[in-house]
């Protein structure tokens, strides 16, 4: 029997291969693009006929095109539903990467560790967030900003890139608000001054079943905003937690969550947050998806995230 | 290249996570239990407002609610009927754990070995399987219960936990009528008198075409009544059996199928069996799903079960 | 951390275990199956009654019939169009095996190494494919085909196993007719003289968005004409080439991928090509699906293989 677990660190460490750019095509812009798509798509075919027209007439050449569709494919119902769910969350959904910086050798001329920072910065691991409030409060697991929550160096630091309700793409630091090794919750502030924010939609994991329709948004293997699908595999699971205690009603589901999606939302059909993407059951140290994967319930995070936020410990140790 | 073949011994000894209660919110208990959530989740809302304005109040602070959907989350159609074919059908997939007792020590003080005998039992690994008819027989993988069929210590013992038709749950010795390992396929009996078993109903796999829904219903990993999804993606597949030879007309699936879902039933949208989740293919000694499943085909099942049930012994063995 | 990476060689030297007529069962004759097998289901429960009953009188046992469903269970809208797509797309959809013929030794008695090369042949590998237009023009990965693209020794061959229009089951070489690594693109073309061949119809990837269904046709692992479905989890991913250099535009699913299925059609719900199944995320050499999957898109494709029928060498070297 090979090494099988839990991989609560679903966060990666591994030479990441996203494009910066990867976002902008299929966040809220895709119902723009299509129709510039369209268009393309026609003027395209007239250009490969010409191309192929004048290919015969100077080499006497035969290829034959292939079979084109000639009407552009209309999404059904569904497929369209899915797609909004997609457009109307993914700029709340927020790519998380943890940084140590390089010790300043003392001989430094001073140089300014802000906006060129990566060029003594390390990238220690990704994960996933998500927009909780207008305030710049962002909800993540507390594995993915473990090392910045117990940091004595100084040296941890915490990138976030967000898209603005512009479509914007913004990159923050993002500041230790509190965390709950328990329930692996930890919030993160961002300066946003100045740019709107879109929160999520919080819905409860209270009325979930086991087989209605769930999304995951994230960043597996940094591959950012991320769409991934399945079913309510199950409810009232019993996860570990970072501290080697139990978190209690955890949903399982069949979407994929790998290395990565830490701390993404997981949604239901109406694009409404009912958990949080935690841990998958894989081959011990992989975090790929087995397709047993599990999420921490909302209703748990509606519970711990306030008190981290007014108090910025977790309520158990307010006193 | 790794090593990858096929899992055959989809069970897992691995040690279990899931929670004895899980199963009831998740069971066939869940139409009543939304109702219940939805009161609940008004009562909470009022609770959060509630409680956030006494903070406000006492403390001065101002923490932003996130934004809360308003209503409840209904789900679609297509929804509904998924969450339907698990409500109707989970409660006759069974959980199967096999034991393997200590041997009792000369020197025992006549410790009664019954209810009690996990104390000194060790699990062997866990499997799935189906109640057939409500005389109490289950069907299973072979390869689930081949210690226990093939036991000459007599310490390998079967524990099966279900539920039966009134949402109760109850655990059962399960004893061996018959196995053929040529299909990889077992009959369990358990003694349920007086507790009414909800078999499942029968479907044929000689209509199925590639394509169509399906759902996987089991226990991966020891996580009870998980549901996974996908479609069949391919139909006369051969897999090997657990005594080497070839299981023709298998059928292929893409819902997740890990360690721990052998034996349990494949089913159609309509919650009808049309197989038995028996294989995955993968990497060597994981038992995880790569997304190229099998299952024994039910008309397999249909022409060996009932022969072992009247015979113990396969068909092809009986002169 | 394990390693994990990308397998772009998405193909696989696994033993295989697919029957050579499993196709048969899943093709385009399934509808006509369909019937076929209602009337089967009928004879079948009462050939099951029967022998039941004569259990009955000859034995005195009462074994319980399970609970059959009585009537055929008709496919949703929705499924329907899944199999539909799969029924008119998979005969359109190829098996490549790579063969390296053994050295003849010298003392070869004239041996024809022809229709009986297997015997002198090793696999080396197994791809997907697709046919491009009725001339015997298949498309697939240049990594499918790389041991061929480059051979020196003369030993390599490149099988392909196809259905002509009349759903008969046909084996031809595949001859290298041009191949881009900058793409991971190449066209093989087979004689098919006489046999009416099946091309795909040809989506455009421009004005795909993330959300919409897809599906993946092709042997994983040599399981043949294996259909797998999912979602676009994302756009305009970067994903390396063999070469080393970065294929851009990528379209990423969760439709499961895994060895084999490279070169293979991903399609849309029209049943329409939007992109070359060509890699997957995962542990590294495992070849297997961890719901982070990626396709050429086809747009690029339709640059590519023009170029490459016509010149036999990738636009870019045309001078």
């Amino acid at each position: 029997m090979a090494k099988l677990g839990f991989a609560m660190c679903v966060k990666s460490s591994i030479p990441l291969h996203h494009t910066p750019s990867s976002c902008s095509n299929s966040g809220s812009g895709a119902a723009i693009t299509r129709r510039k798509s369209l268009i393309f798509t026609t003027s395209f075919l007239t250009t490969y006929f010409h191309w192929h027209q004048n290919q015969n007439q100077n080499r006497n050449l035969s290829t034959p095109p292939p079979a084109i569709a000639q009407q552009s494919d209309d999404l059904d119902q569904e497929e369209t539903r899915v797609v909004q769910i997609f457009q109307e969350t993914s700029s709340s959904v927020v790519y998380i990467k943890d940084i140590e910086l390089a010790e300043i050798p003392k001989t430094s001329s001073g140089k300014n560790i802000g906006e060129d920072e990566d060029d003594n910065a390390k990238v220690e691991g990704t994960g996933s967030g998500f927009i909780w409030d207008k305030f710049g409060h962002i909800v993540t697991n507390y594995h993915v900003v473990s090392k910045l929550a117990t940091d004595t160096s100084g040296l941890q630091r915490c990138k976030v890139y967000l898209v603005d309700s512009g479509g914007k793409r913004i990159t923050r630091e993002g500041k230790i608000v509190g965390f709950d090794p328990d329930y692996d919750l930890a919030v993160l502030k961002v300066d946003a001054v100045g740019s709107e924010l879109k929160p999520v939609t919080i819905s409860t994991s209270s009325a979930l079943q086991v087989g209605q329709s769930c999304f995951a948004i994230g960043n597996p293997y940094g591959y950012e905003n991320t769409l991934t699908t399945g079913v309510i595999s199950g409810l009232g699971r019993e996860i570990p937690s970072p501290n080697g205690r139990a978190i209690r009603g955890a949903i399982q589901t069949d979407a994929a969550i790998n290395a990565g999606n830490s701390g993404g939302p997981l949604i239901n059909s109406y694009g409404h947050v009912i958990g949080v993407n935690t841990a998958t059951f894989t081959r011990r140290g992989s975090g790929m998806s087995s397709g047993v994967n599990f999420a921490i319930p909302i209703d748990t995070a509606l519970r711990v995230v306030p008190t981290l936020i007014v108090y910025g410990i977790p309520y158990a140790n307010r006193y």
